[in-house]
């Protein structure tokens, strides 16, 4: 099958999600990741409308990329002027990329509603600007803006604006869906055209989610003849997202057997949770490929049907993209899959050992308490460490008491807390203030700690959840509480249950950092 | 264009989901919201393989539905047993519902290396099991597990298990694409194949998002003569989910010309954040239709275009499916719904009454700080009458303390709490033990209201929620607590936050109590 380019658009049309903003510095690591997998364009910026990106450029430039070309992105000259006389224009040459992305109007509304132009200015206007980046040695990628909405406009017109960028010597025509509305058969009808009218030219295909199809039309625009596939990793970018590439790229090279990454595909879990960090965002358990219940099974009859074959509930071998196979613990997944994960803990232990038949005990009474371990490993381990004796605890706790009060006693903080603990035989009490009493109490825990545990200082609580079980006792009810951490390398969930919050969020605290202690034991 | 039917799972396919767990009565609410907007069918479980499906579906059993039929599902008899033998089959007929989605194997790997049955006795476990259905008078909506997978393997063979289906009466064949795996243009040549091959059947899609191409192939199925869509609401699932019929639904029906639910679908959105809140789940912000940012501008030039001509950046109207268009430089809330709730409660205003305009402003406020009325209307009624100046509280505070302690200072009772408020000039100092500092706080509050007011002796509370916001600041983020009470005749909910759960369940048992004494003088 063929070779495709991937084009990723991450830092340029990524940079327009909600709340999403990206340093100089997050960019520079993002393009270096991207650039290790190995798409084959990155486009970083647009410098004319942005100076944060012209920085970019500049501290790009000096760049050794293995694999990746860096792309700067601009529109097509103003109606009006001449392509050298365009300040963008300009911006666009002096970021000193050998690759520019060219933006042009292609939906005969938008040249002349928008842009106030004729239809034959707006033609003049993409085929100057293409030309003049050609003439400046650069390659030249066209990007036909709205071309699926201008297509079913007015078709001749849509494509006279290609026409003009191939006679101004454009090296890819890309053809976006913009507003993302466009559907999977829609899109293929569309390319097969355009591929058909131009022969030997690259088409590429740019596609938003707005109605959820942006992976699956990308996927129809290759089938169509596209060669060049525009996207984002995690599908980041403006209203409902772009494509994602993270999930395309499988797609195309493990299902459809073309090449598209010059890096290993074993690498695209680690590539994903890298960029996400960085952008300080979650991916998301069920992303395709690459969530962490991307691979986990629920189901007792799934989990049952994977472990006699494999491929009978999943759709590829995980390890294709560096993923892994997880089991679910929950109320429909049954005995085995409870066995399979105790032997991850502890592998001496047969569905017939005695302390395996005490786990299952101890699991039955916590569960019955309102314990759910499906999403808190940490503590599932901890569970199995303590019932066969191969934990020991780092510390005793003597006494706490948390408070919130109304109006706030010091004029700012509501609550407080205050902690005894003992470490062999030396006991350390202090207190803490805060804005909620978990919150006060977590601090004392930690600083407590510290003074004979240092290294829990690297521990960090990234997520909180609660849920009321039993709700028919209202204010009565029993609280469960999920808390995920982690030090920076490492991540992992813990839970507690109690009919009281604090009681609850205090258990989950202590699995917490019992278990980086016991990370650091391993 | 057709009537199409839609099929949701979002109660059993959904609740495979990592983390997700139903309660019954959250089932029977999720239920009653999907009548509302009008899919077809609703599977709300698997009464053979968990007692609190099975539990649901007999609390469901007198609901009156106007739009929707409740499915039951489960599997085809087991090998070796006559299926009226089959326990499973057995509560299956027990469930009561009219109409029962069966499953079967497709895959001929799967009949003989997980059934470990031979080829013909699958046949036969899916006929006979078909048969002993329709002859209870059953609308039998046959699922053919794994149709794509095992299709690629040995067509024949799953195509003989759709004509057992097909034999023993099935009404509606459903092709599975159990593993996620199938991409667009594999679907829509095999549903083209198979509607070719049962001419006059309904043929059903049963999509998995492991290739990130769910909604797309449930949309290839009906290009290929499917006219039965099963899908869950947010695409929740066991592994990357099943296809999101929240999306499906307006592409259809928007785009596609084709009718697909009773109701209106101008409440998707608002269906979408309530199913959400339920399963305590957050909506997505860029999910397609119904996320906050789904309608979202942020780059100048496309908020540029889309006030001179609003289809220039919008793929849709974003009213047809009740969501907004959202400016992320200036924000702009939904005034239209916002008026017309209003109104609700203070007929005489309009939209441009100064009051409409300081309710308005306040409503940002409270929802900067986190605040959601969807489901508390009760709140957003007191805010109403607040702003415009009916309303005069019955009580206020001078002061609480809520504690929680281990070990129990009483040796049972780990939280206590003491208040002091104001009526009338005359005070009532009180306070209570409870099992958890919420608990004793709210008992101390009723007790002291009460000395005034003994007619709140007949509230009480009959739910309560906790949702944990901006996790990302963990155990310091700001918590909303959803408060449900009644007296037995009318049932109302309440809302606080804040970053302390004491003072956020405070202000919403406040709430509650005053809404109580305002019913009174209504």
């Amino acid at each position: 099958m063929a070779k495709l380019e991937m084009f990723d658009t991450t830092l340029r049309d990524g940079a327009q999600t909600e709340g999403i903003s990206f340093s100089v510095s997050d960019k520079l690591a993002i393009v270096r990741a991207l650039d290790e997998i190995g798409v084959r364009y990155i486009e970083a910026g647009n410098p004319g409308s942005n100076p944060k990106d012209m920085e970019f450029f500049r501290s790009a430039g000096g760049m050794q990329l293995k694999n990746a070309e860096l792309v700067a992105f601009g529109s097509t000259r103003r109606k009006g002027i001449a392509v050298e006389d365009d300040p963008n224009v300009i911006s666009l040459l002096e970021a000193g990329t050998k690759a520019v992305a060219i933006f042009g109007k292609s939906w005969d509304l938008h040249a002349t509603e928008i842009l106030g132009a004729t239809l034959e200015e707006n033609l003049a206007c993409v085929h100057d600007t293409v030309r003049f980046f050609k003439e400046k040695g650069k390659e030249v990628i066209f990007d036909a803006e709205h071309f699926f909405d201008g297509y079913l406009n007015n078709p001749d017109y849509a494509l006279s604006v290609l026409e003009a960028a191939v006679r101004g010597g454009a090296d890819v025509l890309v053809l976006c869906d913009t507003n993302g509305g466009t559907l999977p058969m829609g899109i293929y009808d569309v390319v097969r055209t355009v591929f058909g009218r131009f022969p030997g030219m690259r088409i590429g295909i740019h596609c938003h989610n707005d109605s959820g199809c942006a992976v699956a039309n990308s996927m129809m625009a290759v089938e169509g003849g596209a060669c060049h596939v525009q996207g984002t990793f995690m599908g980041i970018g403006e209203r409902c997202g772009n494509a994602d590439l993270s999930i395309i790229i499988p797609n195309l090279q493990i299902k459809g057997g073309h090449t598209c990454i010059a890096g290993d595909l074993e690498s695209l879990r680690d590539t994903v949770h890298k960029i996400a960090e960085i952008a300080n965002m979650t991916v998301p358990n069920n992303m395709p490929y690459s969530g962490e219940s991307a691979f986990a099974h629920k189901g007792g009859m799934h989990i049952d049907g994977v472990t006699k074959l494999s491929r009978s509930f999943e759709h590829i071998d995980p390890a294709l993209v560096g993923n892994t196979r997880r089991f679910l613990l929950s109320e429909v997944s049954g005995k085995k899959a409870i066995l399979l994960k105790i032997q991850d803990y502890a592998p001496h232990l047969t569905k017939d050992s005695p302390e395996t038949a005490a786990i299952l005990e101890r699991l039955k009474e916590l569960e019955h308490e309102g314990y759910q371990f499906e999403a808190a490993d940490a503590s599932f381990e901890l569970m199995v460490k303590k019932v066969i004796g191969s934990f020991k605890p780092h510390f005793t706790l003597d006494m706490y008491k948390a408070s919130s009060e109304s109006p706030p006693p010091d004029g700012v903080h509501n609550s407080s807390a205050m902690i005894k603990i003992q470490v062999d035989g030396r006991s350390e009490t202090t207190a803490s203030l805060g804005n909620g009493p978990v919150n006060a109490l977590d601090s004392a825990l930690r600083r407590a700690l510290c003074v004979f545990y240092p290294i829990l200082s690297e521990v960090h609580l990234i997520d909180y959840k609660v849920r009321v079980l039993e709700t028919s006792q209202a204010t009565g009810s029993y609280v469960r509480v999920l808390i995920e951490s982690t030090d920076g390398h490492n991540k992992w969930t813990t839970v507690g249950v109690s009919s009281d919050i604090i009681e609850a969020s205090f258990h989950a605290l202590v699995d917490s950092l019992e278990y980086k202690l016991f990370l650091e034991e391993k």
